[in-house]
């Protein structure tokens, strides 16, 4: 180890490292999902137009996963030390950002085929339980450990927590609405992934 | 976080981590394509020489992803601090290239058969759309909200904006011919590519 | 090479490059894992249900290595340098890392088949000399070169040497198992990745 | 851009962003390896007993591309800057790792075939490119430019030169002989690649 690092605490996995990994993994998993954009039917050209889902979903889940990276950014840069229960609360919440490919792939195939309810529910509780652990890993850090920087911004951190705890309960609910309507759930999940993603925009400015 | 990162801004996503994973995802979009070097047929002699377009188009696409690289290390090299807007725009940049490998494969497939226009138009679209991302994440960082560091060359600035401003017109002229002929369509992309190239290393030296 | 690094020795590979290149090998690993979780058959519904093994072996292979990663971060972190020797017993364990996605693969698909025995035997071993490599790697460090750091606390050195030494006993005894009962030795596999996820987390707060 | 950087030169693309996309590369292209060891027919246990070509060729692959990054980051240790050209010889080199997947897939599935020759081929002018690149990489920055740092150890710089050198003409060789015997060729190169293991950690301590 360099002496840059002389000072971490020995014996601890450095900060820098767990972003490092978890910054691998945010990459990987939303560069892994252009393997499901396939067009392999000929005529190319119609095949092209006709494989749009896959487009939309690719684009929209790589949004997801880049807005989830934000956050994460954002979360990691206000904690001063993470114990090993912070890590392994963060390996749940990595776990669940790499699953995202599978149903990925399963809604841009079925969403309009008689499979949409069981795509778009996959889809569903695949965010809701990330969203579950991203509302973990966050409220141990802030609540139950006070591993948060000493000069963490109260007014940054009630705003993170006021953001966060509603998401388990939208994702829940959109998932709830799938056994109705497929397309309206999937409509639902997109407006929630817009709102976290201008709530990261343009209410982060104020 | 480490005593290394103490002078960061809390509660601000880290321009090392944007690094991390702008980095992550260029090397991963770049390494996947190997994926799509395939000779499946035997004997394998011929069969590793009739698919010489797909090297052409793995080393060809690697280079531009390659390049790409280097333009988005020395823009970020000449930002000071990254606000959410910025980090958006360099999400929505990142989904462009790591789409990159979809229309690379159609390529690599149907540069010689009668879905070349297709192949094509793909190709020479998505780079066109790249290139649009590249110019909004620049001028949106130089013109817009002054996030360039102070000391930053005002030589180097304008040269970079001087570069980057043909680059959509140049990629909307390939796809354009495209329509006409989809061999000197990619013929110019070809050039357009070589051209940024050349004009990262030889012309950047003076 | 910036000045940051000036102090680093020249023409040794800095332990953070050591650190990066591992932290991208644990993260490509992990998250390639999911391109093995496939649910192609319709109807979707039963399907999602019955492709149930490749959830858990996903989720509880995607935990290992990155409990692997948590104890590769803590034995590293208490590294001063690394000679070439321990560069290459590092690449060694990494090769094993790597390779966990193959028999995570078989065991997902042949769990309760009559192909079980093989899969759970492919498992094991992978685990059997990952868990090596690292005993190697640890007392390479430890032992026979004294890399470890001046400061590195002796208690903590003393608890990692107590807790890796069972580790290739305890995956021999499982891959035993596997010979008189496959579902036993997973059992058992499974039972000493959980203890060793607990001691990461619980016995090393003492 | 965190103060931490403030001392790098504006407009270049630090030497840190070079050697994580680099350590990026050789990590995904090393990981990328077991995706092409398959063990697909029933029974498995003789399958996974007849596909012990994919193993080694895994294993092997894993360890040339780690010695090819430890030679990486030894050469980057010693370089203080990197121009534009350096960049791009560097891309050249990582183009041809990244490359490196691809023939050994070919020479686990032929190299017990009538196919051997041609795969050995694909995979000995793999190395063989890979080797002209890092010598071209390691001469530009030595000879040619001035790049190396001013502290750099005149011995070591020496004995990578003269370790660098013969790399081309051993796989020139290996490759002419596998026109006569795909297996002594391929035997070949596996003890030049033993070699420069060898030579990367034993000779390397004097």
């Amino acid at each position: 180890m360099s002496e840059d690092h002389a000072h971490e605490h020995r014996g601890f996995v450095p900060t820098r490292r767990l972003e490092a990994f978890a910054d691998g993994i945010f990459a990987i998993a939303a560069t892994l999902l252009i393997l499901d954009v396939v067009a392999s039917r000929t005529p190319l050209a119609p095949e092209l137009l006709r494989v749009w889902p896959s487009y939309a979903a690719y684009a929209f889940t790589f949004l997801s996963i880049g807005i989830a990276w934000i956050n994460h950014g954002t979360l990691i840069s206000l904690v001063d030390r993470c114990d090993r229960t912070f890590l392994v609360l963060n390996l749940l919440l990595l776990t669940t950002v790499a699953f995202i490919p599978f149903p990925t792939r399963l809604l841009a195939a079925h969403l309009f085929d008689e499979d949409a309810q069981a795509a778009v529910l996959a889809y569903g509780v695949t965010l809701l339980v990330t969203s579950i652990f991203f509302n973990l890993l966050w409220f141990y850090g802030v609540l139950r450990r006070g591993l948060l920087s000493a000069d963490a911004d109260e007014h940054l951190v009630r705003g993170i927590s006021r953001s966060y705890t509603p998401g388990p309960y939208l994702f829940l609910a959109a998932v709830v609405v799938a056994f109705l309507s497929p397309l309206v759930s999937a409509a639902l999940l997109a407006a929630i992934v817009l709102f976290y993603l201008l709530e990261a925009t343009i209410f982060a400015r104020s």
